[in-house]
């Protein structure tokens, strides 16, 4: 049966799919969610299959196509295609299996894999795996197969290095931007460290937003391999590259209930610094309120489990616990902290110190990891002399940026809000949640200057009158928006002296 | 922010959903599955949304809206709307409670059914929810909540009668068309029996396809009560009323992984017989090869587990376990089958006798249930009078058919083939799903002529060139086609009979 491509105009982003009219469907005897090959010329795509009750979309006679089909059979509006039932993808077995409780094996992992990163699977089957994995936890043979699985299928980045020394957040906290100062301590210590990071989803700004700032960071593997070549170093967005494919795909399921299997977010993190070939990685779970891990119990035993999937993959992983309960540095939002970036490795007065501790104490514990004594010692070195602040200007430069940019020349928002403090007292509470909700109302991470500057952290004390916090904005209404947000929650919380002697 | 509405001219059929352009959702500060309110005129409507990565679809200051939204609001192309985001509904919290392998109360039952009914949640929440209640088995008593929620959120046929007697049978046998006999009998002994059927999905005809022959099968609520305050009985296509409506969401995201959670199965059958109230259930299992319960021993747990159920919603269930070995009576396809069930009720002596015995043994129990003795005598008697028969054409009159119909009178399809054996010796094999499949490709249940004519049943001896079964269809490409199918499946098993009685 001779089908004419009607355009859908509509792209899913992802799942590749053919509306028929209810009656051809059930004349071919096919249904909704079925799988149909489509044949047009030489090529053939196998799509999931929707079905158009009324004819108003597609009319008998006619086959819907979304962007993506079109585009991978080359065709256009009225051209005349064939289809026939496909068979389901080998992989649904597999996911059931799981969902009845038993363990995968490699071949079974390995199919799953291929059958999400080549867009196989619908949504409802890839949710099935997600649910399957969360229901029925991995153990840590199928987790170390399924972090194989998830790196090898895509691109991966090969430097013929040894060690290739990487870095992880499992994220929350405000301001926490270690990398861009990290990178570079490790880097001119003649490490190779090809750190790719995130743009932010939900917070204020992900390194790579607050990177762009200073220099590109989308780059293609090739030119990725040359920056790190040159310089040991780069600080790029890793959704530019295709690394680990897989892994943005099944993120996308797991968000509408907020879930996160173990196993998952192992495989998650460890598949992406496969990717990059590392060897040496250093991980930092901050515990705290609003963070993803909340108490050290946990937190000591994903620390174990990140040791055990590490030993079984070849990888030597640190892992550092720190505190996650107030922002981190001064700035939030992508260009307020790249200014406490440069400022740190300027040796400025103006520097955040917690943010500063945090980049030496977890260099030096990479250094340790890698034999060398006094880890510390050696960073804080390698900071003073201005080694650290060389290398990243090396790495400006090779991403294309401009080395020579000062704190000063970075545009903040225009409109400012200085929130001031009612009372006289002792910081004793600053809330992430709240923090990273104001950057964002406004405008962070998309205008780049806007966000929070904080003036003070916990355990300091404060005047009446006295600013805590600058919120920068780039318009009126912004910045309106976000003062009133501000007002309504419980940003900080500051005691009474007195009273605080008492409690 | 005021959005321009595109009307996307796409039903989903269910979800609701809208469409904002990427850079639109990045300014908002909204992502892909986010929840929004739109706001147009007094109407306010909750969606899901999605993004557009680029502008072909939906261009910045657009919104596409589905078919289900543009109505739900009353929208038209290029209306203006106002969007804010919404809060999650509050079942996926429920959800992620059921896949963390927690119980679920009744509150929060009904709240997850209310949402599905409301197509308030997305087909990745839906299949959470699914996921959840198959690998963290639900209990007896979520079980119990579960059935009546479903039967209870949607419209109920009340009768103010009692009893009001029901049948299910557990699908998968070819011909097992015993409903449109039973009802009748039971019916004419004066008790109420509004029986409502499905229509096949997959295969070559549902009780609703087949009855149709005769007469109209969809009605609304009002219409049914009018026929069964008539008649006693009717023979309705149960999709056309509003009866439980969130079963046919949740098997519609069973279908992909072909799942069937034992609490779903359960609550998906019994609220579809408490919606039309009934009091007096016969539930028939049929076990055997490629039916859904393959073994005595599965099939008397789920015996078992209807009868708890059904005594916790005060409902009285008698399960009868039967031999699905083979297709039951002559005809498959709706035509071949309405046939049949005409020779039955009209004492022909063509009828198929395997299937008479079938409905009298059944009908039987349903009288000793109501407390009668020698239920199978009685039900032989009202069959043998001619009153079922009367009673039939009674129902079907009131559904607004020819209640003089004949067999001779029912079209079959015009294009016929015989399938001859081989070999001269004894059946000992008839292969319900190759029966099933051949049916389908002539063309049934969409042609209602088509299908299978069975000339032997299991057992029966045959001769060399002697005709095994004849298929029906209402084009000769059609005919063509199955007949190919048939010479490629095992359709029927032969013994030599010298060798069987070896064997």
């Amino acid at each position: 049966m001779k089908l004419k491509v009607k355009d859908l105009d509509i792209s899913t982003g992802r799942n590749l799919i053919a509306i028929l009219n209810d009656e051809d469907a059930r004349k071919l005897d096919l249904h909704a969610l079925d799988r149909i090959k489509i044949f047009y010329g030489k090529k053939i795509e196998t799509v999931i299959l929707n079905i158009a009750e009324t004819s108003k979309a597609v009319k008998p006679g006619e086959i819907g196509l979304v962007e993506e089909v079109m585009k991978s059979l080359g065709a256009k509006n009225n051209s005349l295609v064939d289809i026939m039932i496909a068979r389901k993808p080998l992989s649904l077995e597999h996911i059931k299996k799981k969902l009845d409780g038993k363990t995968l094996t490699k071949k079974e992992i390995d199919q799953i894999i291929w059958d999400i990163v080549h867009n196989k699977l619908s949504d409802i089957e890839l949710t099935y795996f997600v649910a399957a994995c969360y229901a029925r936890t991995m153990n840590m043979q199928e987790t170390i197969n399924l972090t194989k699985s998830i790196a090898y299928q895509g691109d991966v980045l090969r430097m013929n290095k040894y060690p290739i020394v990487d870095k992880h957040c499992i994220g929350g906290i405000p301001g926490n931007r270690t990398s861009p100062i990290l990178v570079p301590i490790i880097a001119s210590a003649g490490y190779t460290i090809p750190k790719t990071s995130s743009r932010s989803i939900t917070s204020p700004a992900g390194t790579a937003d607050t990177v762009e700032v200073l220099c590109p960071v989308s780059f293609d593997i090739n030119r990725m391999k040359k920056i790190v070549s040159k310089t040991n170093g780069c600080l790029v967005w890793g959704g530019a590259l295709n690394l680990a494919p897989a892994d943005d795909k099944i993120i996308h399921v797991e968000k509408p209930l907020g879930i996160d299997a173990e196993s998952q977010l192992l495989a998650s993190i460890l598949a992406k610094k496969l990717t990059v070939s590392s060897t040496h990685v250093i991980i930092d779970i901050p515990i705290g309120k609003n963070t993803k891990i909340e108490n050290k119990k946990d937190a000591l035993e994903l620390k174990n489990k990140f040791e055990t999937v590490g030993k079984a993959i070849g990888m030597h992983i640190e892992v550092v616990i720190t505190s996650g309960d107030e922002p981190i540095g001064y700035g939030i939002g992508p260009a307020l902290e790249a200014k406490d970036i440069l400022y740190v490795l300027m040796r400025h007065p103006k520097r955040p110190l917690d943010l500063e501790d945090k980049c030496i104490m977890m260099a030096g514990k990479v250094f340790e990891m890698l034999g060398e004594k006094n880890g510390k010692k050696k960073a804080r070195e390698i900071l003073d002399s201005g080694k650290a602040y060389q290398k990243f200007k090396e790495i400006i430069k090779a991403q294309g940026g401009n080395p020579n940019i000062t704190p000063d020349k970075i545009q903040v928002g225009k409109f400012r809000y200085q929130f001031k403090s009612r009372k006289t007292g002792k910081i004793f509470m600053i809330n992430n949640y709240a923090i990273s909700k104001i950057s964002r109302i406004a405008g962070s991470p998309l205008d780049k200057g806007a966000g929070i500057l904080l003036c003070k952290h916990v355990k300091d004390s404060i005047k009446k009158g006295e600013a805590i916090f600058e919120i920068y904005a780039g318009s009126k209404e912004k910045l309106d928006y976000a003062r009133d947000i501000a007002n309504e929650m419980d940003v900080v919380g500051i005691k009474n002296v007195e009273r605080a002697y008492l409690s």
